[in-house]
C-alpha cells in the first residue's frame, strides 16, 4: 500500500465558501484572540497568558495565572497567526507574532526549560507530574507554532529556542537508564517533534518522537510509578477509562479501541501515523489503521465529532453516540482532521479524505460563529435549551457559542486549522498528483520533477461543479487523482470536453495522460439530497434519518421551524421532495432546504400525560433544512439533526 | 370538595400479589435490614446505625459512623417492623424491636434531645445547619416509627421519648422572637407531627406542623442566613434550582411546580396536605393540589416514578423524562404515594388513587427483588448494561439491584411502605365507604356508627374481577364507592347477581343501599392490553409506546428477547395482537404478554456508519413482555419499556 504522499503548502485558496471563513478568522480571531490572550478583552474572563511570560522573564511580578497549559494557548496563536501570513501578508501582524515571540523566548532557561508554570512556582518541582501537568503538552505546541513561524517567514528565533527545549527534554526523558522514562499525559509532542524533524532533519527527533509512542502505556506504568512517587493524585481512580484517559493504559500497538480522552487519542495517533510512515514501520501503521477504523466505523457522530461523553472528554464504547449529551469538542474533530491527513500520507484512500472532510464541513467549524467572535466547546446534534438550562447530564452544551474560556483550546486551534487549509487540499507521490478536497484557487509544484500548476474553480460546497485547467511550461505526464465522495453516487468526468472514462483506485478517479498546458478536466459530482441512516446498532438515531447534500450535513432550527422539534418527522421518506436554493442572504449565504414534513400536535391531549387512545394528530408541515455548521447563530433554540422518519 | 375520609387500618390482607411482596418484606427484608444496622451483613457497606446510638449512650467508645441522617434508618425498620406485626404477630420480633427502642432512648439527651450525630460530636454544634444537616429529618422518621410502634403494640416508650423530642424542638424552632425561624432541609417531621397529633391531640403538635409548612421559603430566607451565620456551604449554588432543593426558594402557597429534590418535594406535599386537611386551610389545600397536578401531569413517569435528574435526585422542567438517564429513586415514588393518599384524604378523586395504583404497582415495588434480598435506588425505563458501564451519565444506574447502601433510605422505606398496605387501601367519609385499591382481604369497621365487615376476593392484578362480600348485624344503609381504574375503559357491576347501574362520581362507581348480611358485589373491570402513548410534548417518548394491562406497565427484557432492544419495534399497532397467559412459574408468577413485533437487524451494513442506501432489514419476531416491577432478576441485561412503535 503506497501513501498519497507529502501534502503540498505551495496552494492558493480563493474559494467562496472557505474564504469567507478564512478571512473572519484572519479578521476577527486572531485580532481579538491576541487581546485575549493579553486580559483586553472587557468582561471576559482573563487569560494571563502573556502575563505568564513576563512574570516568568522576571519583567513583572505576580503568579502565574490561568491553566497549567496557559502556555499553549499562545503557542496555537502564533501558529495559527503564522499560517495567516502566507495567505495574507501583513506587517503589523508579523510584528505582533515577534514582539510574542520575544517575549515567550525571553522566559526561557538557561537549560532550554521553558514552561512559565513551573519557572514561576519553582523549577525543583518540574516533570514530576508528566500525567497532568502538560509541560510536554505545551512545549509540543510551542515547538508546532514555531516550525509554522519558521517556514513562513523564515524567522529562526522561536524555532531555535524550540530546539534548545527539545534538547533538554531529550537530556531528561528517554529509554535510557539514567533518564525518566515518561512521556506526556496529553499527546501532540509527538506530531509537533516531526514537523520539526522535516524541518532539522535531525535524527533526535524522530527518535525521541518514536520514544513517546513507543513507551506510552508500558508496564510498569510510568504515571502510576510517578503518582506514587510525587503523591500526585489521579483524578480517574473512579472512571471505567482508568489511565486511558491519558491514552497510557496499554501500549499504542496493542489498544484495539479508541478510548479515553478524544483529543489526547487524536493526537497521539496522528503523531503515531507520523512516525509509522517516516520509519517504514508496518505494525504501527497496522495499530493505527485498527485505531482509525475504530473511531470512524463505530464512534464517530455523522458529523465528524467524536467523543459521546463529558465525563472525561471522552470515548465511551462502540455505537454510543448520544446527540444531545455528547462531547463532540471542536479540538477533537480537529484532532480527528490531523489523523486523517497523515492516515491518508500513509495509504491514499479516499476514506480518510471522506472522513476529512466531513469533520471540517460540519463538526469542526460549527466551533465558530459566523462573524468569528464566539466559539462552541461543545457542537451537540441535538439542543433543547430548556434542558441545557435545568438538566444537569446536558449543562455543557450549549445554545449559544461562548466568548471566550477559561481552558481556551478550541478558538485558536479552529484558527490555525482552517488558516493552514492549504496543507489539507493536495498531495503528491511521486507521479501522482491527489486532490483530496475540492476548494477553489491554485497550486504551483513540481509533478515528477517538472513545474505544474493547477487551477481549481468551484462553488463547492453548494455544488459539485469543478473545473481544472492545468498550466505546464512543457508537457508533462503524470497521474491526477480526483477524490470521488464517499457522498457521491454519480458523477461525470471530462477532459478538454470529451467524457473521459477514468478507473477508480481507492476512491480516486485516476486520469493518467501526458499534459498539455491548458488542458482542462471538470468534474461533476452529483449533489442530491440524501436521507441518511445510522446503522442499527447506533441505538440513538433507531428510527431516524438525518439529511445531507454533498460534504453538509444540515438540521433543523427552531428559528426556521418553531419550537417542539421532537415532533417533527418527515413527510415522506423520499429525497427526491427535497428542494434546494441558494439564499445569498441567509447565514452568510447557504444553500437552504425544503421539504415536506408532518408535525405532531398536543391538540385533544390537555394535560393528559398518558394515554391509551392514541391522541396524536398531525399537520402537514413544510421543513426548512440549514447546514449545521451554521446553526445557532440567530436567537438560541432548539436544534435537531437526526429526525424522525 | 369533600374529601375520601380517614384511611382505614383494621383491615387484614389476603392476597395472592400482595402477600407474597408483604412476606418477602417480614421475612427477608426485615431481619436482613436488622443485621444491616448492626453491622452484621458480611461484605456490605457498614451502616453504623446501632453503634452510633451506644457511643452516643456512652455505653461503647468511638465516632460517628456513616451519613449525619443514619439515625433515621433504625427509625424506618422500627416502623416497618411495627407495622409487620399488625398481622403478623412475632414475639421474638417485638423483643427486638423494644431492645431498638430501649437503645435509641438510652441515647436521648435530658433536654429531650435526640440525634447521634451531635450527641457524639458535640451539642453546642446542633441546630446550626438545619439546611443539610437532617437532625429534624431524624426526629421526622423517629416520631413515625413512635407513633406506629405505639399504635400497633399499644408500648408508649419510644413515644414518650419522641415527644419530649418534640418539645425540645419546640423550645428551640418556631415563630417566636426567641427562637430560631428554622426548618428542615429535608421534610418529613410535617407527616410525623400531623400523626403523633393524631394520637396525642396535643395542639402543640399541629402547630408545630403548621408553622414548618409555613416558614418554609419566607423571606429573608433562614438558610441563607444560617449559611452566613455558621459558614455553611451550599453545595447547590451553581445549580438552576438554588434552594428549591430544599423546596426552600419560595413559600409553599407560592410554588406552581414541583421542583428541586424529589423526594423532599413529596414529603413536604404530604405533611401540607395533612396540614391542609385538619386545618381547614383551603389556600393551602389549593397549593396541594397545583403541585400535585404538575407533578402528575407534567413531571411523572408511567410507572410512577418521579425525579428525571441524578444531579440533585431532582425534577427538571416539564414533560422532561429521560428514560436512561432518570433518577426516579424508589424513595420518591413512595413519597408519590404518601402525597397520593393525603390528597385523597382532602377530596375523593379517583384521579388520586389512579396515580398512586401506578406508582405502587410499578416504580415502588420494582425496587425489590423478589427474593426480598437485593434493592434499588434508581428506577429506570430504559437500560442498557454497557452504558450504565462506560457512560458515565448513565452511572447511576444500575442493572442489578444492591445489596445495602451507605445511604440506606430506600429499603426500609419500601418495607414500611409494603407493611402498611392496610392503611391505603379503603377509606371512611360519614356513611360513604371507599375502595380506592383491589386487594383481597377483609375489613372491619364501623358506617354511620355500625360496624360492617367487608370481604373482598379478587386475583388483581393479574385479572380484573372483584367480590365483595357484606357483614352486617343489622341492615346498614351506606354508599359504597368502588374505584373505576383510569385504565379501565369497561366494567360491568352487579349486587347479588343483577346488574347494578351506579353511578360514577368522581371515579367512584357509587352503590348507595340499605345493605344485608350476605350482599354480594361483583365488579368486573375488563383488562385487556393497552398500548400507551405519552403526550407529544414528552420529547423522549416520541414515537414510542408503553405497554400496560390493568395497573401494571410492561417491559421488554433481554432474557426474553435478545440484546438491541432499540432495534425492537411493534408488529402492528393494534393491542388485539397481544396474548396473555398466566405463568405460574415466571418471576414468582406473571401475566405474560405476548405479541408480533418486529426486529431491524443489521445485516448488510458491515462496518459502514452511515449510508445514504436505506440498509435496514427487518425480521418478523414474537415479543415477550413481563410487568415492569419484575425486571431485573435474572441474568442482567438490556431492558425497555417504551419502543418504538
Amino acid at each position: 500500500m503506497s501513501g498519497a504522499g507529502s501534502f503540498l503548502q505551495q496552494s492558493r485558496i480563493e474559494d467562496t465558501f472557505w474564504t469567507r471563513i478564512r478571512e473572519t478568522a484572519r479578521r476577527e480571531g486572531i485580532p481579538y484572540q491576541w487581546k485575549a490572550l493579553n486580559d483586553q478583552v472587557p468582561g471576559a474572563e482573563p487569560s494571563y497568558c502573556m502575563k505568564n511570560f513576563r512574570i516568568a522573564a522576571g519583567r513583572e511580578t505576580g503568579t502565574h495565572g490561568g491553566y497549567i497549559f496557559q502556555d499553549s494557548d499562545i503557542a496555537k496563536w502564533i501558529e495559527g497567526a503564522a499560517f495567516s501570513l502566507r495567505w495574507h501578508p501583513d506587517p503589523d501582524l508579523e510584528e505582533v507574532i515577534d514582539r510574542a515571540v520575544d517575549e515567550v523566548v525571553d522566559a526561557q532557561q538557561p537549560d532550554g526549560y521553558l514552561d512559565t508554570y513551573y519557572i514561576i512556582n519553582g523549577l525543583e518541582k518540574r516533570w514530576t507530574n508528566l500525567k497532568d501537568n502538560h509541560e510536554l503538552y505545551c512545549a509540543g505546541h510551542m515547538i508546532e507554532g514555531a516550525v509554522a513561524y519558521y517556514q513562513v517567514t523564515g524567522k529562526r528565533k522561536l524555532l531555535d529556542a524550540v530546539i534548545r527545549l527539545v534538547d533538554h527534554i531529550d537530556s531528561v526523558l528517554g529509554p535510557e537508564p539514567e533518564k525518566l522514562h515518561g512521556y506526556p499525559g496529553h499527546p501532540v509532542i509527538e506530531m509537533a517533534l516531526m514537523r520539526l524533524y522535516a524541518v532539522t532533519r535531525d535524527p533526535k527527533h524522530l527518535k525521541l518522537a518514536k520514544y513517546f509512542v513507543d513507551q506510552r502505556g508500558q508496564a510498569p506504568l510510568y504515571f502510576r510509578e510517578e503518582d506514587e512517587r510525587n503523591h500526585n493524585h489521579f483524578y480517574w481512580k473512579d472512571s471505567y477509562f482508568q489511565y486511558q484517559y491519558y491514552q497510557a493504559g496499554l501500549p499504542l500497538r496493542e489498544q484495539t479501541e479508541a478510548q479515553g480522552h478524544a483529543v489526547r487519542a487524536m493526537y497521539l495517533f496522528s503523531g503515531a501515523a507520523d512516525v509509522a510512515r517516516e520509519t517504514g514501520d508496518s505494525g504501527l501503521a497496522d495499530a493505527c489503521r485498527r485505531l482509525w477504523k475504530n473511531t470512524v466505523q463505530r464512534r464517530m457522530y455523522v458529523t465528524g465529532s467524536i467523543g459521546s461523553s463529558e465525563y472525561g472528554e471522552a470515548f465511551t464504547f462502540d455505537y454510543d453516540l448520544p446527540n444531545d449529551t455528547i462531547y463532540g469538542e471542536t479540538c477533537a474533530a480537529i484532532g480527528l482532521v490531523f489523523f486523517a491527513r497523515r492516515m491518508l500520507a500513509l495509504e491514499a484512500k479516499s476514506e480518510y479524505a471522506d472522513v476529512m472532510e466531513r469533520a471540517l464541513y460540519n463538526g469542526v467549524i460549527s466551533g465558530m460563529q459566523l462573524d468569528g467572535k464566539r466559539f462552541f466547546y461543545v457542537n451537540p446534534l441535538e439542543v433543547l435549551p430548556e434542558a441545557c438550562e435545568k438538566d444537569h447530564a446536558k449543562c455543557r452544551v450549549k445554545v449559544e457559542r461562548q466568548k471566550w474560556f477559561g481552558c481556551a483550546c478550541c478558538p485558536p486551534n479552529l484558527i490555525r486549522l482552517v488558516s493552514s487549509l492549504e496543507d489539507y487540499i493536495y498531495s503528491c507521490a511521486r507521479r501522482d498528483l491527489y486532490v483530496h478536497l475540492y476548494v477553489g484557487g491554485s497550486l504551483n509544484t513540481f509533478v515528477g520533477g517538472k513545474p505544474v500548476r493547477v487551477g481549481v474553480q468551484t462553488n463547492y460546497p453548494w455544488d459539485g461543479n469543478i473545473r481544472f485547467s492545468i498550466g505546464t511550461e512543457t508537457p508533462v505526464a503524470f497521474a491526477l487523482r480526483l477524490r470521488i465522495p464517499g457522498w457521491c453516487e454519480k458523477y461525470t468526468l471530462t477532459v478538454n470536453g470529451s467524457p473521459e472514462k477514468s478507473p477508480v483506485v481507492d476512491g480516486y478517479a485516476v486520469i493518467d495522460r501526458t499534459w498539455q498546458d491548458g488542458d482542462r478536466v471538470e468534474l461533476a459530482l452529483d449533489m442530491p439530497v440524501s436521507l441518511i441512516h445510522a446503522n442499527p446498532r447506533v441505538y440513538e438515531d433507531a428510527g431516524k434519518v438525518a439529511v445531507s447534500r454533498g460534504p453538509l450535513v444540515y438540521c433543523l432550527e427552531e428559528a426556521d421551524n418553531g419550537r417542539n422539534l421532537h415532533s417533527v418527522r418527515l413527510g415522506n421518506g423520499r429525497a427526491e421532495s427535497f428542494s434546494a436554493e441558494w439564499k445569498p442572504d441567509k447565514l452568510g449565504g447557504i444553500v437552504e432546504l425544503r421539504s415536506p414534513g408532518i408535525r405532531e400536535t398536543d391538540t385533544g391531549w390537555g394535560e393528559t400525560l398518558y394515554s391509551s387512545i392514541n391522541r396524536i394528530e398531525s399537520d402537514p408541515v413544510v421543513l426548512t433544512w440549514i447546514p449545521y455548521y451554521s446553526w445557532a447563530n440567530r436567537d438560541p433554540g432548539e436544534m435537531r439533526v437526526w429526525i424522525r422518519e
